[in-house]
């Protein structure tokens, strides 16, 4: 029997998608990766997910996951051999339970992460995870590859909110691993291992997880700072000051806000005079329990601290909602503005909070020597240590540049690996860092990377070309 | 060559321990498991343990890895064979390195949970991590372990503390993963793998850890309470009236109030007249990272909310540090109360929070209708779902009561089983619970850890006959 054919079968023949009606899930959203596949499948359940495993299993077919596709690393495109078959999980998109005693929601893994966001809301709590990509990429995506985001300082990553998962693994059998405990000690963390395994060892097909308490209020500020070292002290004090308040700490540069307000010319800088040419600007916010007069009061005497210990230079703090909702537009404006700057060389790197700014000196002047006049567009978590370390081309240069990624990406995360930084912090390693990982990791951690992913997918066919090979090649 | 003067070699003469040297390593603090050993070896750095490894694979012995010797569950003693070496993490006891602006620490395996708790607020920050056994266990137990304690409900479990390990593998390898990012998606998760594995994979020697800033002030009450149903509405009241300042809620039984200040009389109970025939108490903490003044007043609202809701009888609030560590010390001698009531049955296990109340009606019922008159010893972390539901003989049958252990275990943990909890929330599988776990995983999970324990541990040296067994027999 067609393999098709077979498929068809287990999910219906309108679930099985071929020629121009795959078309859309074999490139990714930015279009960087572009790959071939025999179709694209649309299962309706983890059992039917399981029996195209198996399927593909006895027919030896790559298996490709995805989610939203909107991935930054190529993960969920498959390659142009043209044997894959891709899965999609969107159909998977219900909340199965929210157990507000026991503060979880379980969703199945095609949820878009926002509709999981609301469902929380609708029961008053907060699920915190948040990214750019919210309102299209699936929840399933994010565990795949451990998302990371703004709320990660307080929250955690993608990771540390998921409590129990059911997947499918590589033989085609569900693991319900659907609990929702916050102690359990039986046996070997399954859950962790395949979090953040983007697809390559089995599929996550549901999660149960953890739900907080909505904040009372928040209280946002746009900070103006000399140096990163400032940067780095104003986190401290906040981390003290607010304690578990605080939920976001973002750093951005000069050179990041001034190409946002000059693209976006609606969006201004908060300030005026001197405070317009500082170096750095941190956006920091805290989420309180209580009220919105007591977030202020805390915000503007740990605020008001820092300036008189002349750490930091002026701040603004968002006076409604709309003020914050524009601050954080400013940052968030950065990725588009880079994009229309010209096309720049991103990296996206965790470094220890204590050493970032001795990163981002020694690497912008190791980069300055080997490309003169290139550009830097500094921005990130830096309560995480999680950069957006990018690189734009030197004015006028633009064409061509990005033909010079492997000579920039090698400067940079060799530096990164010197400050004992990870080359990927946040975004996954996919298709774009595979082969980067073996420069970066020693012997001992990929030969036990290879030997997970050659006992629990043995014949190779889970997301084949991502994250890491079988085989040592 | 004798493997014995092999391993002299490796360590020095005066660190390979036999006879009469060894015996107190032989047997766990609560004098429930004895075993046998060629010998302990006390090795003084990851690379002699490295050597160790290579030389027990080299003579097919197995290595039982050991810290400070205070597990409940038998996972760190040897089995009765006689051909196993020990290998104490305690020579190992160095803080490595401190980052105040990193939040990090990193430690050897060997150093005293209190030791390094003691670190941390030296350097001004907090190592929230805290349970009974700090003065002797060691922060290495604690991660094979993933211990929890009282803190988990804030801070998580020792799993979500740390960020970074040093690992010797089961092949003699070391694996330095020893990073302080909050944010690193480069490839499988090897570090939580590692992590309540019970030395079954390998032997964790360092450990990167995150810090937290010291609360400003704590504030403590002890609660008195209807029912369960009304201790789970105050957790969801106090979780979202306190925020992420919430950092205890520990429920007990009237009955192991009772028993503690009938056996330690110089301890008092904090009530007067009919609330000290509350069925339930809840010791309740909060941190502030405000002020005593602040603590106090946020905990007085919404204790009292509580209180006119009807949810709560009667609180008592600490006046001072001594009332507070007074109210602590009730609750901490519940397992000291219930060795004098006589020896218990005990079970550390995790229930979603909402169905707990429902969990222990039930059970209870089952019991008594098994076993008549057996006593109900039930205290626990209720923000975790994590209860101590300990079994207590009838009065006047303490005789033989232990021997029915098996019995009573299997009404409890199939009633936990049922209602979707976990059999070990906080201590382990270790020697105790190995036995069980086929009874309450599926196949597919159980297949998937031995999966793992084969590639990761080939010639079964690690720790063998805990946690689970390479093959299935």
């Amino acid at each position: 029997m067609n393999v098709l054919a077979v498929l068809q079968e287990i999910v219906g023949v309108e679930h099985v998608l071929v020629g121009e009606h795959a078309q859309a899930y074999l490139t990714d959203w930015r279009g960087r990766y572009t790959g071939k596949a025999q179709a694209v499948v649309r299962p309706g359940s983890a059992e039917e997910i399981a029996k195209v495993v198996k399927t593909c299993l006895q027919y030896d077919i790559p298996v490709v996951p995805q989610g939203g596709n909107t991935g930054l690393c190529g993960g969920a495109t498959p390659n142009n051999k043209g044997d894959a078959i891709v899965v999609l999980l969107t159909r998977l998109n219900k909340v199965l339970e929210i157990d507000t005693d026991n503060d979880t929601i379980t969703v199945q893994a095609g949820c878009i992460l926002q509709s999981v966001q609301e469902a929380a809301a609708k029961a008053g709590r907060l699920f915190p995870l948040s990214l750019a990509a919210e309102g299209s990429c699936t929840i399933g995506g994010n565990l795949a590859t451990n998302a990371g985001g703004t709320q990660v300082l307080r929250y955690g990553n993608a990771r540390d909110l998921a409590l129990g998962l059911q997947v499918v693994t590589a033989d085609g059998e569900v693991w319900e691993g659907l609990r929702g405990l916050r102690k359990d000690n039986t046996g070997y963390d399954l859950r962790n291992l395949y979090i953040g395994s983007e697809g390559t060892l089995g599929i996550i097909t549901a999660a149960t997880l953890k739900l907080y308490p909505q904040p009372v209020a928040k209280c946002t500020a746009l900070l103006a700072l000399d140096d990163i070292d400032a940067a780095v002290k104003m986190l401290s004090r906040a981390r003290s000051g607010f304690g578990a308040s605080l939920t976001g700490f973002e750093l951005m540069s000069n050179y990041c806000l001034r190409s946002v307000t000059k693209l976006f010319p609606q969006q201004k800088m908060p300030f005026e005079g001197p405070s317009l040419e500082s170096a750095w600007y941190a956006l920091l916010e805290i989420s309180d329990s209580e009220s919105a007069g007591h977030a202020r009061e805390r915000f503007e005497l740990v605020v008001g601290e820092a300036i008189e210990a002349g750490e930091v230079q002026d701040a603004v703090i968002a006076e409604s909602i709309q003020q914050s909702k524009d601050l954080w537009h400013l940052r968030e404006s950065i990725p588009l503005a880079e994009a229309e700057i010209g096309k720049g060389i991103k990296h996206d790197v965790s470094i220890p909070v204590s050493r970032i700014a001795e990163f981002v000196a020694k690497t912008n002047e190791l980069l300055q020597a080997s490309f003169p006049g290139v550009r830097h567009i500094i921005f990130g978590h830096l309560g995480d240590g999680n950069l957006h370390y990018n690189v734009g081309a030197p004015i006028g240069q633009e064409e061509g540049f990005l033909s010079r990624q492997k000579e920039i990406y090698e400067v940079v995360h060799n530096s990164v690996h010197a400050f004992n930084g990870s080359i990927s912090a946040e975004h996954g390693v996919g298709q774009l860092k595979k082969d980067l990982l073996p420069n970066y990791k020693s012997a001992v951690e990929l030969s036990l990377m290879r030997k997970i992913k050659r006992v629990l997918d043995p014949n190779g066919i889970m997301n084949p070309g991502k994250v890491i090979n079988s085989v040592d090649i």
